[in-house]
């Protein structure tokens, strides 16, 4: 097999940004790779994993043979220094070790994992066991949902990538929230979501097994998950009406795993108050998100399925007011391994230099 | 192979209770055979399909090779004129047009299908979009449910089988309603329902596909579900307080398809009132249900998964109440053609019989 | 949603390729919409269904929403006449009722299913129960397998695009039968192949429901598949030892269905010859397939599995010789609904019309 | 819930036998459990797990709850004594290690692992990395594949039970070796084994996660499986004729893992023999297993699915000679669990003690 003619990547082309990856072997992390190795702007300089600096990426993941050569590498400064920008497709608290050097230097960091996503590092260090090593830094950083944050995510030196889950719940609620009355009511809000199991990592644990999660269905994390702390923020700072503020801290969340391996399902009860009843929402919403490039508000009554995301970085939304009652019902669908990851942190990539928003990511769904 | 020795249905033992099953080529259909073909007291006599009339159903269906000899025969009287009772497995408004017949001349009557289950003709019509064409035998039939109508079952010449949906709700709400003081807001209830792809039956429609349904998740129904007016009807019937019956029409139910052939899971929210965040409602489920052999009140904070029930016919709850605030949230699990069909179906016609409720029934959980 | 700016195909650029695609709904038919609507040198001016003209192709599947906004049409001439090529994704049989008028016309042929694949028209006549109305188009039309007649395809008006199986089989041998010396002995040869769902269809038939192909496995066509006279046909042609050819017709193909969506396995068993065992077949398969941007020997050793083409027109091959001996085993790869269908048609029209070959085929495997 | 009243093994009723079972937690474990939970004759007197000593076994596995208020043990000798069978259901070179103490003490012991399947220590120690502790018990054993060797098992102190993928081949090909005249030539004997991901345990492993193992197809040891000197051995011992015994040396195994948790599907290709094309081979595998309870030769021409043995200790078989040529296919379906590991381990106690051989084992396979 030749290598085909049109991975640019190939050619230390001066005029590219040059990336890294830290953490490569994980679900985002050869996730990036599947979308950076296409991505006509970006060479990707670095790949790093502790325990298979040496090895071929393509050796390890065989869907990338032919398409690079690159190997893993420790993680290590110098690899890292000629980035323009790092990725960190990491476990909870290593982005927050390394951002400082890298920042310093002139390097751009957006993490997918969880430390520059809360702005109370009281509550990082409730949900996610550790103190918050750069709260500095954590107060500079940039929340990377471009629908709300498009603005800060230019100027950005570091993005918090956002989780899956409040990726889905926010960009649902968002147009009600921003409104100057108050539409819903924020203590009715329910969020019943339903991931699949690559959202779990690529982790040897028996309950993520095909044996144990094959052709079976559960919820998980009832009494409490960490995104639920960041749907609650996220919330918050959306409010126009800041009187509404606190009352997030009441939302119910409870995810639940489904056997597929990509795919994310939200389900959002909440109720309508009288202005949210006299609004008409399906119009609000197109509204709001008729620019966004990945943002879908489906016809009214629609019933989004996951597969119609499956691989791309389309988020889509359909509105529901069953009997024509108080409570809407909004449905949100996206692939959790890309608008819930690594084509969400791409496109915050792609704002932070400059780039078409949607370079690299005109990937269309893969269906059936 | 030879015909295992404890297959005693093929001895027309003149003790056993002769069965009929009209539509023997559906889901619920062949699990009926899966059930009765090892019932200890019984002998299934007829077996009916219009389209495999004189087809051996062990070819069909090669799983029951060398369980039972029986063929498909057409639905018609003669057939099942010497059967004690007959399940019908057909579609809606079979059973209404055959019953009056049988129970006539003696055969009880289990209907899997809707014709018996909605006590309203108004409700049925408008559902299932047909008259009905026997109130007075509706009007005399009871609805299958043991845990609820023990006594009737057992004194019932028809039984209206639940629907898989409604038998995981009313089994999940039951406690809290039969108590004198409210203690949950009828108004605030939300099902957030999930079913295997078996729910939909063995129709050859292209959103059954594998390649459809497998690999994706997605809502249906969400305008409204012939479930609907099932739940609100059992809801109100098991209330004590009278003053809340109306309320359950506000009841928002949202079924939802997941890529697994069996199971049932129900995620159940509702608002707890002073008095019933004043009870021990972990207490309640588990007194209520101490003596029912197919309901089981898992311990709390619980997470039961839908394969723990495969081909059983349990149903298992287990009680939430996410940071101890207001809402319950009820999880409950069933396999859906066995608790939520065919089985609860044989556990009727067991009480009918005076035989003991789990006979035949023995089946333990196939994990993984 | 904006409609994204790199969907070139909005605009009717006069550069580019004017496409018809007969039989849009099936999966070949929406795969080629995948795979066009993104290729920089294309535009879809087409797209037929006979039971859905007058549909939004987005509307039936929302995949494509934000990427085209095609109705489907009736299959009439009008619609195609000014296209420069027309793909047919159809039942068999219906495209060799409109070649000819097409190919008078100018308009070139792509034929995805079987008229123009057979060359023999008794044994098209055998296998697929119609007499062969166009056979001097027939003897005209090219077996569009790229690796093997790429320079009479790019000639071509008329191609017979190849089956899937037949394509694992015939790249997975062709470098053993092109040699002048006898490798193998074509009597012993043994084709165990796997199938995911989708290679079935987009049919509403219960044997291909989730509730029936999930979770289990099974072989079926053992008497005799369409795909047996093509390969046989295939590998005749492809020997330059011209004394081997009958022997071909006893070759064994059993096929199986795997419960995935996509994806093919073929597990090809074949004895060496004396020169077969002197040869270094490594080495032999990677210098034959160096050149071709599609076709991938893996590392001798190698493992492949069908998720690391998912999506993708790669076909992967890894060779096996068990304990030395003078068993040959062959294991190839491939996506059926893109190297096996629709991408292997792109790769033609490609070649037809003096384009890259892998223009718009430069789809990353979606993995997991 | 109550404890189903037909659960006898609550009562230590003196005329059962005591099993103990070493190494619960694994799924050849818990699928013991499952089937001796029920079974009449037995009381699960020990249950031992190093990891869990202290757990209950319905807490580790709720399909199990209203079953048992069994605990995890130790695995020491005390627990142990008392049985008058223990199953090891643990990794290899556990069982060795025990089984004198047992043996001498009385103690009848079933290894579901391979320390007493292959009688050359040799070979044992090749293919398992460790010596044979015990060559004179290996000597002593019985291989338990009650088809052929029902007598010896009867009788026997300690047996090994077979290897999932060797049960489906020897059954596969028993009633053609047994014969005076060879029916088929060894050398030629090709099996392509495809097993579902249960085959491989309950391991935290990255490569049977369900984001790696789901919706894919791959073979896996094809340089050589442990299953191979066990077949060969097996099929050598069959032989009536003993001048073909070395022969299946050369026979090839190729093993491939499918996407569904239970299921195991051989298809065996062997070269016919002048003999063995004047034979009805039909007629002769039916006969030989007559009056086998759980051998079932299917019509001639018949397609089994794994499917249509879940559950179940049923194993299916098909005879196909494509083209009526030369080549015998032979298609042979089992639950890897059960006739492939516990189900056989079970039928194997029965025959120990005297039991109907099918007691306990009246399960019906669990369809769809």
């Amino acid at each position: 097999m030749s290598i085909s003619p049109d991975q640019h990547h190939h050619s230390k082309d001066s005029q590219k940004i040059n990336v890294g990856i830290v953490g490569g072997t994980g679900y985002t992390g050869v996730e990036l790779v599947r979308l950076l190795v296409r991505h006509p702007a970006v060479h990707i300089a670095a790949l790093t994993s502790r325990t298979e600096a040496g090895t071929r990426v393509d050796a390890m993941f065989p869907s990338l043979r032919g398409l690079t050569d690159l190997k893993f590498t420790n993680n290590d400064a110098n690899e890292l220094a000629n980035c323009q920008v790092v990725f960190f497709a990491t476990p909870h608290g290593v982005a927050m070790k390394q951002a400082r050097e890298l920042v310093e230097n002139g390097t751009k960091v957006i993490d997918l994992a969880a430390d520059f996503r809360l702005q109370d590092t009281a509550e990082f260090e409730k949900w996610y066991g550790m103190p918050h090593s750069c709260p500095d830094l954590l107060a500079e950083s940039v929340y990377g949902l471009p629908e709300i944050n498009r603005a800060k995510i230019q100027a950005a030196r570091i993005i918090g990538n956002p989780g899956c889950y409040p990726t889905t719940v926010q960009l649902g609620l968002l147009p009600l929230l921003e409104q100057q009355a108050p539409l819903i009511d924020p203590a009715s809000l329910i969020i019943d979501a339903k991931s699949g199991v690559s959202g779990a990592g690529r982790k040897a644990e028996v309950s993520l097994l095909f044996s144990e999660a094959s052709d079976s269905f559960k919820a998980y994390a009832v009494k409490g998950h960490r995104h639920h702390p960041e749907i609650a923020q996220g919330l918050k700072a959306m409010q126009s009406d800041t009187t509404h503020h606190q009352v997030f801290d009441k939302l119910t969340f409870v995810p639940h795993l489904v056997p597929m391996i990509r795919g994310m399902f939200s389900t959002i009860y909440v109720r309508l108050t009288e202005a949210g009843l006299a609004t008409d929402l399906q119009s609000l919403f197109e509204k709001r998100y008729a620019d966004e490039p990945f943002v879908d508000v489906m016809p009214a009554g629609s019933l989004p399925d996951t597969r119609s995301v499956r691989g791309s970085n389309h988020l889509r939304i359909a509105l529901h007011r069953p009997n024509n009652g108080d409570l809407l019902v909004i449905l949100v669908v996206q692939d959790n391994l890309v608008k819930g990851a690594a084509g969400q942190a791409v496109q915050n990539m792609n704002l932070m230099f400059g780039l078409p928003e949607t370079l690299g990511l005109d990937v269309v769904p893969l269906m059936p």
